[in-house]
């Protein structure tokens, strides 16, 4: 089977960003097998027309919570919020079902909007592989490990044993890729995060945690072992090439050196790091130390839309605020970040992140029609300046088109559906919390 | 004429933020007539369906540049662009034909996202309050007026004049509202503020002006005078409840109190300023103090898109972060400054702003049907964390309705080819411009 994207604004993202600005793409079973100028193509199935788009490679998510949607709209400007309202419900209310059903609507909204690969970290992991492979989305699946009671472990050694099984149960799949997440540095004690990571040892994964994301957590390590998060991981043996650290809001100099000898992969959340007012990470710094960094949406209770639209552009306003430096970060390099550098941070950049030839057929148009993407002196500012999750009309993931002309396959009103008549206790429950916090 | 809004979820956004889950509104003629529950009514003329929407009040843009389409994603991320884009582009490419009919692009974005009032500082203000009669917007719009050559006069008291001529002839229309502008603090003689003051009290309307903006403004204003600008444009007799300051970035605490004394209103312009990286206004400070905000969306050169979504999301995000608490600025008060603030803060609360038997019938209707607008929760949040243009459905102005399903009366295409026609020089120029810069 061979489909043409033809005579599109390709925008490769690969290493010399070689642009295209009438080019061709053939797409030849799960593969990209042409990248370049138009021309005339021979044994073509299908044809799509690109003339209005931009075509860049699939964006890359490395942190969500995917089956978190229920949580949307709820207690957003409220004072910490995760013990509030978070942890209460989801212990509560999240089940097997529940899971599923959301899981699924979340991967509907970051199809439509241009992400095919998201890195997540949750509970009832393999509904969340079935969704995954149903909805035909790159998925790298963690079971979240805490040292608590959780929704699907009594405490940390059976979710470290159900991370497990579900690692081996699933390593060897097209789309979904097992890892291993550990809930934070301070929900999680130095065994449990030294266990874990002889386990993505042992199957070759990442491990996934939130490290330096809140004050308490920052203020904790100081006082009780005079150290940064990152410190303490490096000193337990657990800062190396494996650990995928999500947030790092509260680095020093040090700590950046420290992540960068160490080859830690980072995934930056800004749309949710601002909504909290928990600060600013510095992206900036970290990338000159050679880090690799990839934009993270969070789960919907904490970035609220599950797309790199908003984020690129708030990120954009973040760092060259916090530095004072209208020229820091160019729209070219935040959709590098969007793109590449999520396929680094997830060590999958030998296989997607890019549109060039042999790589994965993950590939995304943005429409150029809407009011707002004219004019077009530069395609890198319209995607990170004007555009919106709307603007996204068609996507590809391993070369199957799942999104055609602003649509999925399965009906959006039946995804939504499901997910409401599976939020009927979520609902009471939450709408008690909200009483007790008012 | 009487129309019908039907089971709307109605956010009224007055006094004590009513809200109705399943509301009507009735508009008669230009007004409200009726904002209530859902009931029957009699002699109604055409009835709209509500029921997978938001109903809110128009959204208010205090400050824009409308016809500077043509620098939408032209060197967004090069340093003092000010000099070395706009300025230049401006004086050799910027005519009346041009300043029409990228007005109209403008205002076709603005209602398209909900935007029914917008406040505007620009040249050949003729051309621009035509497109705003044809294009059915309500515009404030003021001569920009600066000591160097502009694109439509010689020099400061030649653009006095013709500020003046414009507002003398446009100062009963229905839509058209005519104010005064001077460019900014530093570009202006402290006689021509007070000329222009003067002006804008015989008239009995606003003088806009750019206010403690760069950084290069406050050291100017520092060595010269050993004061900010807003001291000086106290010592000056200009600081008053006819001056809407744009920007006030760089503003301490006397100036906050000094403003508040004498009623200055404030349009507050994030998308603008974040992306210039140069600073974020104290705005939680003016609002405590009581000052009057709105938010502007600036030019597109500036603040790229011409809608208050992503501007909003980006306010709560920069003033959460600035003031390191999650709780500041819940959703609710931010979709207020997007309306009543914007509505106080052009001196129009009486007549718009909010969903009230009696205002003008500014209404906007948002979509609730998108995959990012569930769950429901919190309709502020919705609006704030998670809508985008795109979901605005239909816009009534005036009690006219001007988006109907997310189209305009006039088509897309049309305005775009209009536009585009019309830059041809702009584009060659821009061109070469870049080369010099790169």
């Amino acid at each position: 089977m061979r489909k043409l994207l033809k005579n599109g604004w390709i925008l490769t993202m690969d290493e010399s960003d070689h642009e295209y600005r009438h080019g061709d793409i053939v797409i030849e079973d799960n593969k990209i097998s042409y990248v370049g100028p138009a021309k005339d193509h021979e044994n073509i199935d299908d044809i799509i027309d690109a003339s209005e788009c931009l075509i860049i490679p699939g964006m890359v998510n490395t942190h969500c919570h995917v089956p978190m949607m229920p949580f949307r709209s709820l207690g957003d400007d409220c004072p910490d919020r995760l013990r509030r309202f978070l942890f209460p419900l989801e212990n509560a209310c999240m089940d097997k079902k529940l899971a599923y059903v959301a899981a699924r609507y979340g991967m509907a909204e970051m199809l439509l909007s241009g992400i095919t690969t998201f890195a997540d970290m949750y509970y009832f992991l393999d509904e969340l592989a079935k969704a995954a492979e149903e909805m035909g989305i790159r998925a790298l699946l963690g079971e979240s490990v805490i040292d608590q009671p959780s929704c699907d472990a009594r405490n940390d050694e059976e979710g470290l044993a159900l991370g497990e099984a579900f690692i081996a149960k699933w390593q060897h799949h097209e789309l979904v890729r097992p890892i291993l997440a550990l809930h934070a540095t301070n929900t999680n004690k130095a065994q449990t995060f030294q266990k874990a990571m002889k386990i993505v040892e042992k199957y070759d994964t990442l491990l996934m945690s939130h490290v330096a994301e809140m004050d308490y957590e920052m203020t904790y390590f100081a006082k009780t072992y005079g150290k940064t998060p990152i410190g303490w991981l490096n000193d337990i043996g657990c800062l190396n090439e494996r650990l995928l650290a999500v947030h790092c809001i509260h680095l020093n100099d040090e700590d950046i050196s420290l992540m960068a000898e160490n080859h830690v992969k980072v995934a930056h959340c800004p749309s949710s790091n601002l909504k909290a007012g928990k600060g600013i990470a510095p992206v900036r710094d970290m990338i000159n130390k050679g880090l690799d960094v990839g934009f993270g949406t969070d789960g919907a209770s904490s970035g609220n839309t599950l797309e790199l639209f908003s984020l690129m552009r708030m990120f954009a306003g973040a760092q060259k605020t916090k530095y004072h430096d209208r020229s820091l970060f160019p729209a070219q390099k935040i959709v590098k970040i969007a793109t590449m550098g999520g396929a680094k941070a997830l060590n999958m950049d030998k296989e997607i992140g890019s549109l060039e030839k042999g790589k994965k057929a993950d590939i995304v148009m943005v429409s150029l029609e809407g009011v707002h993407m004219f004019p077009q002196h530069d395609p890198y500012s319209l995607l990170v300046y004007s555009a919106n999750a709307a603007d996204v009309k068609h996507v590809f993931v391993n070369g199957k088109q799942v999104v055609n002309d602003r649509r999925l396959a399965i009906s959006l009103t039946k995804l939504r559906q499901d997910l409401a008549a599976n939020m009927e206790d979520f609902d009471k429950k939450a709408a008690e919390l909200s009483k007790t916090i008012k």
